[in-house]
């Protein structure tokens, strides 16, 4: 199981890189791994400082990693309740964790700014070493049991300025997928993801949503189900959330990465820039930092690992940011800036 | 008591933004109120975006805020242990805090930006009327009881560049005051001004320090002066640990400001920038942006009032700042940036 996902992520990143590559960019590859267990590879743009202008894109970072270690009772405390196998648990416990992280800062304003994560998750009653943490072993005795499991996705888009078909499109692209799983579940990954990219000291959301998971296993996809549908047949619910299933939901995200997104690079790249437009996108960089050192869970989590650089979890920063004191742009009613404000203080439907 | 702090505090923002505005800035003057009590005034420079350039000084907040309200149960808490006089309180007490903050940072990355706090707080048993905030009240009666106060202090530089030079003029100027109320008092605030600035998911100082004191009252300046000397005359102790007296200490403190950072832009606002000091310096931001937004507690405790606004706490917020993915800025021994970092990562003794 654990393979095929790390596999699966190692694929969806060599085929969003080589997406980019096509188009003229070059990215660079670091490799990393961690003594605590785990490695990484992390694909970023600009390769060099000096590369980075010109192209449709000004940072970005495509970031596979696999990693795993002891599970601290604390992690175990808060995962316990959604979770009714580990509730009885009482020795300590290992984790397993592989994930695709993607963000890309486009240079051009009109374009949006996407945050996309796909990953799995597991608890096991005992350490890995580091060949069973990505290759099946023929000895199934000696390796550890796996007590829980889960997929997590968040897909999101991040508009400096708000052209309406282009969310329209993000969002029907990523619905499409989740129907293809079951159609109803998409609003409330819709929701799921508006919650979770709320700046409650602004009071405002970080871009206009996608889709979010999280812990999503075979009771938790059962339970949303049977909300729409109560009386789905015993073995269609299985089917659908079994473990099989999720994962085929998550690939189905994943390779709708680059459809949902990529329309929108191409139509918006080469699109005017004002001076004004610039300090709009940087200002709105500037909100996107507060969310993520502030606010997401992912980047507390990842810098509290030990043995994960700074500079990994750190990737998602924007390449440049500004703040200004009650900066007066996107207060003037009518504007563009106001506009886009507009729909981040409330959210809307858009498929 | 509070109406000559609050006095205090407002004659000292009205000293540091005239200075400034002799120089040719002009500030932006913006009153505010709290619902839930309590008042401010924030002098911040820009007055308007379009007129940073051509001056010394990029982005400044010099700010007075004095606010009062219910004390929550997890403060009180969290203050028990220091505080004697707190220990058996079981009903729920009030707060009021006064205090002026202040960030400047500078155009030129070859001045340090700089940051000051002085604050006081008093914990009390029942709650304020606006009035008793900062006025004197005759009926004494009715004025809810003072059951714990402190002063709090933090001065600290964080350079682009480092000019041994500057940072022993600021460190000296401190040590001055410092010393002029008891020799021996600055190594302790000065280690405890770098405790706090430390960024430990960076493994990095947030500049090379300056002087800090916090919860600082009459049984915390006994426990410091009789370190050094256990000898010391009971009324020596009791004067040097007196409102009076620490409230003297924080207006030292507060009146060095000016001669402590002064000299230093004025000796460094004209000196030449290329590009990749610059770009040096954006970078530096982006380090002090995750120090306020990650690790300050200033910035959580702001955030965390009710009806405080976002704007007026993230005003120390640079006004533009970067991040790399592993920049080789600063890697190669030997060079300017090289030399910073050092020392940002081993403290070093500077008066």
């Amino acid at each position: 199981f654990r393979e095929r996902v790390v596999t699966y992520m190692t694929s969806l990143q060599d085929q969003i890189v080589t997406e980019f590559e096509r188009d003229g960019l070059t990215f660079r590859r670091e490799s990393w791994s961690r003594h605590e267990g785990g490695v990484g590879l992390s694909c970023t743009f600009p390769p060099a400082h000096s590369t980075s202008s010109g192209y449709p894109i000004e940072k970005a970072g495509v970031n596979v990693s696999t990693i795993y270690g002891t599970l601290s009772q604390k992690v175990l405390e808060q995962l316990r309740p959604s979770h009714a196998s580990l509730k009885e648990v009482n020795h300590s416990c290992s984790f397993f964790t592989t994930g695709l992280s993607l963000i890309l800062h486009p240079q051009n304003p009109h374009v949006s700014t996407v945050h996309a994560n796909y990953r799995y998750f597991e608890v096991l009653d005992g350490p890995l070493n580091s060949q069973e943490s990505t290759e099946s072993v023929g000895d199934t005795k000696s390796s550890p049991k796996v007590l829980a499991w889960w997929f997590g996705v968040i897909a999101d888009l991040n508009p400096t300025y708000l052209y309406e078909d282009d969310v329209k499109h993000f969002h029907s692209t990523l619905k499409e997928a989740c129907d293809l799983h079951r159609p109803g579940l998409y609003p409330v990954f819709k929701a799921s993801c508006d919650n979770y990219i709320y700046i409650p000291h602004r009071n405002e959301y970080r871009g206009v949503g996608g889709v979010r998971f999280d812990e999503m296993d075979s009771d938790a996809m059962c339970s949303l189900l049977l909300v729409n549908e109560p009386d789905l047949p015993e073995a269609m619910l299985a089917r659908l959330s079994s473990w099989e299933s999720l994962f085929e939901l998550t690939q189905r995200l994943g390779n709708a990465f680059l459809p949902s997104f990529l329309p929108i690079l191409n139509r918006r790249s080469s699109t005017t820039v004002t001076a004004a437009e610039r300090r709009w996108q940087l200002l709105r960089r500037g909100r996107a930092v507060e969310f993520s050192l502030i606010v997401d869970r992912g980047t507390k989590f990842g810098l509290a690992t030990p043995g994960i650089k700074a500079e990994n979890v750190l990737i998602t920063m924007p390449p440049k940011a500004s703040w200004e004191y009650m900066s007066e742009m996107g207060e003037e009613e009518g504007t563009e800036e106001a506009k886009l404000l507009e729909v981040l203080r409330s959210p809307r439907t858009w498929a």
